[in-house]
This record gives C-alpha cells, sequence and structure tokens, in this order.
C-alpha cells in the first residue's frame, strides 16, 4: 500500500497515471484510456477547435507552500480565461507535470480531485498528458475549446464609438497579493484580508465569453493589468475614452482606496484580474446587459473607442500606462 | 540594437515573439498572426485531428551545454515519433518556452532557426504558445496531426500470429549516452564515436506511419526500450516470439558489440530509439516492405504475436525484461 504522504518515488508513473490522472479523463474515447501517447479530438459541426497553453512555474507564477489546490486553480483559470476571451466553450485539456522530489502522493491526490472539481464545474475533460522530474514545480497545460469560426472574438476588430465593458471588479487577485507579501501595513479588518487572499489564491475566471461572443467585436482578459490590456486591443490604431469612476471596484476594494491601503493607478495597472474586458458595437447595449444578468455576471460599460490615440481619462487627461515594458527575466 | 550575446533581461517578451517565434508560424491564418492569446484549429473533411504533448527537461533529458539545436530537435522528434506512432501526418504544435536567466539572444536564434528548418523538413508549423522564466530550462510541446479514424494506430489491437516489424536499428542514442558520459571505455574509433553521439543528439523520427497505418493492426515508437515498449503492446493478453539475430542493429553497433563495449541486453532494453514497432497482419507483409522500400525506411520483421504470454526468443527462452519499473522519483 502506498502512504498518501510519501514522496513520489515510492511510486510508479503509470500508477500515478492510473491512480490519479485517469479518473481525470471522465472516461471519454478521445483518450483511448490513457493506453496510448497520444489522443484524438472530435470536430464539432459548424465549430473550430481553439487552443490556448499557458505555464505556470513555482516562485513565478505561485509560492512553493501554495496549496495543491490553489496551483490546480491557477493553471486552469489562466487557460479558460483565454478560451473565454476568444468566445470559446470549454472541451478538454493536457497537462505536462513537471514534479520536484518534494511533492508528495497526498499533494497528487489533492490536485487531482481539486481538478476533477473544476472540470465538473467547466465541463471539460483531461485528454492526456506527460510527467517529468524537475526542480522546480512547473504545470504547462493546453486547453482546447470550441466556438464558431464567425464567432471567434478577435482583439483588434474594433470601430470607433464602439462601447468598451469590462466584467466582475478590478485590483481583486493584486490586492491579495500584496497583503501576502505584507506590503501593505494599514490595520486591516482580517474579513477584508482573507477577501483578497481567497482572490490572489482561487482567482475565477470570468466564463461569459462564448455566451456573448455574438455581440462583441473584440474582447481580451485581463491578465498584465487593465490599462495594458486594454492597450493590447487598441494598438497604434485607436484611442479610448474612460470614465475612471465607472471601473468597477470591489466594496472592500473601496475601503482599501480610503485607506490609502493602494492607489487607484496600482489597481488599473497591475495584475492577473481574469476578468474580461469587451469591445461591443453600442446598438448593443441591451443585449449584454440582458446576457450578464441572466449570468449573474457582474459587467459595466466604462467607456468608449475614439480615433486620439490613447487613453484619456473623461476629462481629456491622458492615462499613462504603467509597468508596461515587461522585461523578460 | 540588442546584441545577440546579451541575455534576455534586455529584451521584452514581445520582442521575442516578433523577432524569433513570429517566423516560426509560416504565416498561418489559424494563429490571428500570434495577436490573440488562442489560436484555432482546421479540420480536415474525414480526418481526425490528433494530439500529443511531451516535455523535455534539463538534466533529465538533456545537459546544460547541449546546443540550441540538439535541444530544438529533441522537443521536435520525442512529439513527431508519437504522432507517427498514431498513423497521424504532421499539422502544428504549440510551445512553452521556460527558460532559466542563462538563456542568450543567440541561443533563441540558433533554436527558432533550427526549429524552421525542422518545420520545413517535416511540414507543420508553430501555432501558438508561451513564455515564462524558470531555474531550469523547460520545453513543453503539444503537437498536432491528422489522421483518418479508421487508420488511427492503436496500441492493442493484436491478434495472434501477427507479425511484428521494427524499422531502423537499435540501440543507437543509448549507445550514444554511454559515450558521452565516458561510460565506454574501450577503445573506439572515432568516427564511430561520432556517429553515435550524433544519434544521441539528433535522434530522428521514424516518419513512416502515416503511410503504413491502413496496413498495421498496432504500433508504438521505442521510448524506453524495445522490450519495455513491446511489453506495453502485449500486456497481459499476449506473447511474442522475437528472433533475436534479426533485431536490426548497425554496422557500427555490431563492432561495438563484438567489443564487448555494450552488452546486446542493454540494446533491447534501454533508450529512446524512435523507431517503430508494428504489429501486423501476416497478410500485409509485401505491402510493408514495399511501403519502407519507397520511402527509404529500414524495417525487418522480427517476430511474432503468440497466445503464451510473455516474451521469448526463437529457441523459447524467456527474454526478461530489465529496468521495467521505472520509478518517478
Amino acid at each position: 500500500m502506498i502512504n498518501k504522504f510519501s514522496k513520489l518515488k515510492s511510486i510508479t508513473e503509470s500508477e500515478i497515471i492510473e491512480k490519479y490522472l485517469k479518473k481525470l479523463n471522465f472516461d471519454k474515447r478521445e483518450s483511448f484510456g490513457f493506453k496510448n501517447d497520444s489522443a484524438y479530438l472530435n470536430s464539432f459541426k459548424n465549430k473550430k477547435t481553439i487552443v490556448t497553453n499557458d505555464s505556470i512555474i513555482e516562485n513565478v507564477d505561485f509560492f512553493k507552500n501554495d496549496s495543491a489546490q490553489s496551483i490546480a486553480h491557477k493553471i486552469v483559470t489562466s487557460n479558460l480565461s483565454d478560451l473565454s476571451a476568444m468566445g470559446a466553450k470549454p472541451y478538454c485539456y493536457t497537462l505536462n507535470l513537471c514534479m520536484p522530489k518534494y511533492i508528495t502522493i497526498d499533494w497528487l491526490e489533492s490536485f487531482s480531485y481539486y481538478l476533477i472539481k473544476l472540470q465538473k464545474k467547466y465541463n471539460f475533460f483531461l485528454l492526456g498528458g506527460d510527467l517529468s522530474k524537475s526542480k522546480q514545480l512547473m504545470i504547462s497545460s493546453t486547453f482546447f475549446g470550441h466556438a464558431e469560426y464567425k464567432n471567434i472574438i478577435l482583439r483588434d476588430h474594433i470601430n470607433i464609438d464602439d462601447d468598451i465593458w469590462v466584467t466582475g471588479s478590478l485590483g481583486e487577485t493584486y490586492a491579495g497579493l500584496k497583503i501576502l507579501k505584507n506590503k501593505i501595513s494599514k490595520n486591516l479588518d482580517i474579513k477584508i484580508k482573507n477577501y483578497f487572499l481567497k482572490k490572489y489564491y482561487f482567482p475565477t475566471p470570468c466564463m461569459i465569453g462564448y455566451k456573448i461572443a455574438k455581440y462583441c467585436n473584440s474582447g481580451i482578459d485581463v491578465s498584465d493589468g487593465f490599462i495594458c490590456d486594454l492597450k493590447k486591443m487598441i494598438g497604434t490604431r485607436f484611442g479610448a475614452k474612460i470614465q475612471l469612476n465607472s471601473l468597477p471596484t470591489s466594496r472592500f476594494m473601496k475601503i482599501m482606496l480610503k485607506k490609502n491601503a493602494l492607489r487607484f493607478d496600482e489597481i488599473i495597472n497591475c495584475g492577473d484580474d481574469y476578468e474580461l474586458i469587451l469591445i461591443v458595437p453600442k446598438k448593443n447595449y441591451d443585449k449584454i446587459l440582458e446576457i450578464a444578468y441572466k449570468n449573474k455576471i457582474k459587467i459595466s460599460k466604462i467607456g468608449k473607442i475614439i480615433k486620439t490615440k490613447g487613453i484619456f481619462s473623461e476629462y481629456g487627461k491622458s492615462i499613462i500606462q504603467k509597468n508596461y515594458f515587461k522585461h523578460f527575466a
């Protein structure tokens, strides 16, 4: 019998697959029961298979002692968020797990059970994967989704006078990270601290993409801060006028701002929010509100596309983007 | 201007994509010019999209000072070999590059140019990817291919009396690794040394899979040694009788064996050969030889499937599989 707290060296690769990963397949034919090194994708009539991939790495995207659940949550959220931003419905994924010696059987068990929970919630399954040894914990994943070709949301399909919308509230995971790093010294209520820490460890993807795709011109998920990601969309061809006081912040974030625990420019320039910025033709205003309401998604119209290049406040003041030039190393 | 020997910290992520990775896309529509975080796959009439993925990691699958070309070669070979073993024709791939600080711009340039060379040779393109920082160099890749559903080669579609074939020569990369590690002390001709080192650094995938798929019952690529991979196919349901003297070895390997520089049981139990083991109905004997001949692929009929479980020599002696229980860490 395998002791669940023991290290991985007491278990073979095939045992890891049999005991933990096979359950994540939900008995789908596409994987041939994990008996081959490859699998196949079904094609659906009039649908394209959308592909995205992301890696998360110890000490870059999470910390060594973060829970297996939080790590599982992050690899899934970053990929589902990309699918949603393309207007795609989740289908399946592959998992490349590179695990260092400190990983225990117990960790693998928590990690895989949590993945099953997310798979059931968002309706996708594990197609295949690969296991390796490494010094740092690294997880790469390729996610597959479906979308009708004409509904794929592109980043640069934009017209002047289109409305700019954003889902959810901004800056939540960033606030959590700052609290975690003890960089916020103000006396904060424990409830507020825990609220933001939860947002940091378990950020939620906004899965409204494929429901709303038909009514959007363009979209992106916020992964490098609101201003940076908005700029990726408008590029050098357009500008945006933003009503700063319409930018959505949570009740607790308002308290943080009031206490000067965070500055407003940090909130709009930093962090993986996994909310969607959507560029929408004016005429679809009602439709957007209706779909968001039906799906219980908070959504705010926060500005519009203009001819003058740059990003401006409602008073015409230029909003400077901070930390834009992300150097690689 | 970027100094090509400088470290990655002088370059942004978008510059890496623009300067090095975009060329690997061959201007294919599926990627939207790398402007989105996702891409799509085209579906082809009557074809399934085959998916496989593999990671290679510094100090596990290659050494720190191995050339960028050899590392590029290995991530491509291990994935193309899996596609071939499924009977699929290469289509495209995604690349997750996790790079440590020691990687230079020069390395990236060599790596990407070599990938272009392989992409042209085997006819596939880069669909998308992801860049991260890490302590070890780690490359994960998902490869896509096409195959007709009825021609997908499975691992366990086997009948008694089927012929067992193997492509190429066995043990070549393993011999290279042993020479590299100075574990072969015999005085070896420099020509022989270089021959095997090249096989280790640049193993070739046997891309006959999709041409021969129609005529095979089952197949696998040799990634854990011939005996181990044959056993993965026959499982606990069948046995195999192998004519040991038919197992293909190269001219130089015969010299190594004669000099006792390697033992025969090492050759059949170790190494990533990336050759294919194919299980073929007897009646397709001529067809297999014909296709292999046309494609200039060396192929050998080396045994047959029998009812008695186990792997046996032509004289009925059981061939014991060594190093089978691969523990994970």
